[in-house]
């Protein structure tokens, strides 16, 4: 390596594709973003987001700097997936280097600057993994609808599956089904059906923010749906500290609402991250050229 | 109407569509059988599958009869949506009359031969409704995923999560998520992700007897599972069956599984079928003729 070697982080997930240029005494040059990266759902649309973010962020670098010059470390959704790792690490892909890992697991060498320690994400999705000893153990995510519990999709989810017994008259009438169903302009069952048919993940994920106020103002049913969520969660980060001493990170856009109802004993291992997914990919890749 | 009219009943379903022939005195005179007639999901299919069903029918009676000489009666899945159900009434068919319902009307009708009555479904999928002072109130359904809570499918669903979690040390291991596991040929959270990331209802549905199975030999959380259903269909049966007199049927795969966990006063409303679906159809629009 060089003085002419940059690195990028790159950080995709199902909707944004971030990508961190540094040179090599890690000065941050320029970032870059674009659209889907996820490797599971398609590995063309992700490298052409990966390359689309990278182009973005040389770009409008106050360097000159080519893809060929650039070591990339990716942490990608999906790439948890043996078979779609590989299909993105055969790429003959335009950079100097290229080392992908799992999106969670560039999230955890970020938020604890390569060092050991757990994150839990809790966001549209919801997945834990904790970084120890120079592995990483995966704990929930899986996906929207078999997994995920907790998570944004899951919270909305649930709150239209109660929202549906409620107007079927199952349960009586309560606040929740009626902010459901004002969100969703409907106010029958088969109105409410159709309007979420083609629902995915992120659509119900934008219900939860309604069933968050909720419970905050004391909704007996919005409550009951989030202590499942929080009581998920802390067998979630009691799986992944338990018996150790590493720090916690909490990301996602509903952490800080999940992070006061930890466990006292939970709550020990919580910090805040130290760096972002990105640099996080960078530290991987940094580490695997060190060892080469 | 005279001598020459014959009246077929279709029962068409989202796998299924059966077409009974009977004579103008009500006497059988051949079945058939075909595909798919669900009308939410495909207007032309189902009309196919009508067809297909009505001349395998006529083909095999001992008669002569053609497409044009017959009334049809059709309960067919999906017809309880509007939109739905104006599609396929607009259509030119080929028979001398044609009067749809949904297959859940045409089940209710049949099942207590046009009288009052409720019916329960719990097969794949699950719903109720009851007809009282000529009218139908639907109660559940809905479909998988947001509803048809009991269903063989929301077992298996639910199985899966379950699974999930203990294979992730969340909880315990236990007989259900062996069993699970070992139905599906998989060990690790990744492979039963994999294996059921493209399931439908039906194959979740496949999962279903693994947990009635379980649930009979006292599995803790098979019967955990088992009693949320049985929570449900208990609350569904009595609003559908509250404050009336009327007779209650239990239709569907499952229905024997469930039928003795009821309440007593639920269980006080519970009997036989007296007619199938198709019978229920050709009832519906032999009314609708004598009313014309």
């Amino acid at each position: 390596m060089n003085e002419q070697t940059f690195y990028i982080g790159i950080d995709g997930g199902g909707t944004n594709c971030r990508a961190r240029l540094e040179d090599a005494s890690g000065t941050l040059l320029a970032v870059g973003n674009s659209g889907s990266a996820n490797v599971m759902r398609s590995v063309s649309t992700a490298q052409m987001s990966m390359i689309e973010a990278c182009e973005q962020a040389i770009n409008a670098a106050p360097v000159k700097c080519a893809l060929n010059q650039v070591v990339v470390g990716a942490g990608l959704a999906g790439a948890n997936v043996p078979s779609a790792l590989a299909s993105i690490e055969n790429w003959a892909h335009p950079f100097a280097k290229l080392s992908v890992l799992s999106d969670l697991h560039g999230a955890c060498l970020g938020a604890h600057g390569g060092a050991d320690g757990a994150v839990i994400i809790a966001g549209t999705g919801s997945s834990g993994t904790r970084f120890l000893n120079g592995k990483f153990s995966d704990v929930g995510g899986h996906g929207f609808i078999v997994g995920d519990v907790a998570s944004g999709a899951w919270l909305g989810l649930s709150a239209v599956q109660h929202a549906l017994q409620v107007l079927d008259g199952i349960y009586p009438l309560d606040d929740l089904t009626q902010a459901v169903c004002e969100h969703l302009s409907v106010s029958i069952p088969l109105d409410l059906v159709q309007v979420v048919s083609g629902f995915k993940a992120k659509d119900y994920a934008a219900i939860a923010p309604i069933v968050v106020a909720l419970q905050q103002q004391g909704e007996a049913n919005a409550q009951m749906l989030f202590a499942r969520a929080v009581d998920y969660l802390e067998k979630l980060a009691t799986q992944l500290v338990a018996n150790t001493h590493i720090p916690l990170c909490l990301i996602g856009g509903l952490s800080a609402i999940y992070q006061p109802h930890f466990s006292p004993r939970v709550q020990e291992h919580i910090v805040s991250c130290k760096h972002n997914p990105e640099q996080g990919a960078i530290y991987y890749v940094k580490q695997l050229t060190t060892q080469e």
